[in-house]
């Protein structure tokens, strides 16, 4: 896996990863833990509510939308923290069988004032269902790490 | 527990939960599972990353933080869904150990125009560890039910 710096991320690169198949057990496991709400852990309930359905917790879509955000391609960045995170909608529910597909984009960045070895990224992100609608979408910023002194070669970071 | 209505939350009400005990494993499986970074996994790792220890995703942060809205004293509300947050930020990082309490203090909310069983709420939510520092902080806006003709009284509310 090819992870970056800050330096070679420009603003409008589009990165994406997936697809994340989400199964009825993994709503219902995770839902029973954080969200025990009835339309997230019981069919029959579920089908009775706003949703029609059953349908994933918002916290486990965005759990799903961070184990994505480290594996995207063509690359993904050195992420030192996640620093916070606005906008962010649940326009379509994640139901069982769905296939989860991430786009980021880079929207801004800026170096660091205070610490020379990281800078801060902010990124327009969307979590797309098979049928390309909208299921999470946010905005995240992120402090990333500044390419080392001596390291100058994109090549020479390539891992794994 | 008192689950109640659109119609009884006012506008400055506080509701709190909590705490909710983090323990390292808890951190590690969510993060093997949603958020591998070697400072959400790895104790070594951590100690050298820019936490100088073990600390849980915010995916997992945010979780918990979900896990506590069902069940906030001296009331919850009957929620229908989770409709978006706004302005979340990370500003300190749960460790092992740590207990969280939530705080929702309700900041607004307005009738749906379209759906007369429903209103939108705004809330202001935190979650502070056990020295109160804030570990996760956001505005969250969700569709809850409005009380049915016919049921007037609190007490009738109250289930389980």
């Amino acid at each position: 896996m090819t992870r970056l710096y800050f330096e070679d991320a420009e603003v409008g690169h589009l990165r994406t990863a997936g697809p994340y198949l989400v199964s009825k057990d993994e709503i219902i496991q995770f839902a029973q833990k954080y969200d025990p709400q009835p339309f997230h852990i019981d069919e029959e309930a579920a089908a009775r509510s706003v949703f029609a359905g059953l349908t994933a917790s918002g916290a486990h879509t965005f759990a799903i939308l961070i184990s994505l955000l480290s594996k995207t391609q063509p690359y993904s960045l050195r992420v030192l923290a996640g620093l916070g995170w606005d906008e962010l909608r649940l326009p379509t529910p994640v139901r069982p069988g769905d296939e989860l597909s991430l786009e980021v984009t880079v929207l801004e960045k800026r170096e660091s004032k205070s610490s020379p070895d990281r800078g801060v990224m902010r990124n327009q992100i969307y979590l797309r269902n098979q049928k390309r609608e909208i299921a999470l979408q946010c905005v995240g910023s992120v402090l990333v790490a500044r390419r080392p002194a001596g390291l100058e070669e994109k090549n020479s970071e390539i891992e794994k």
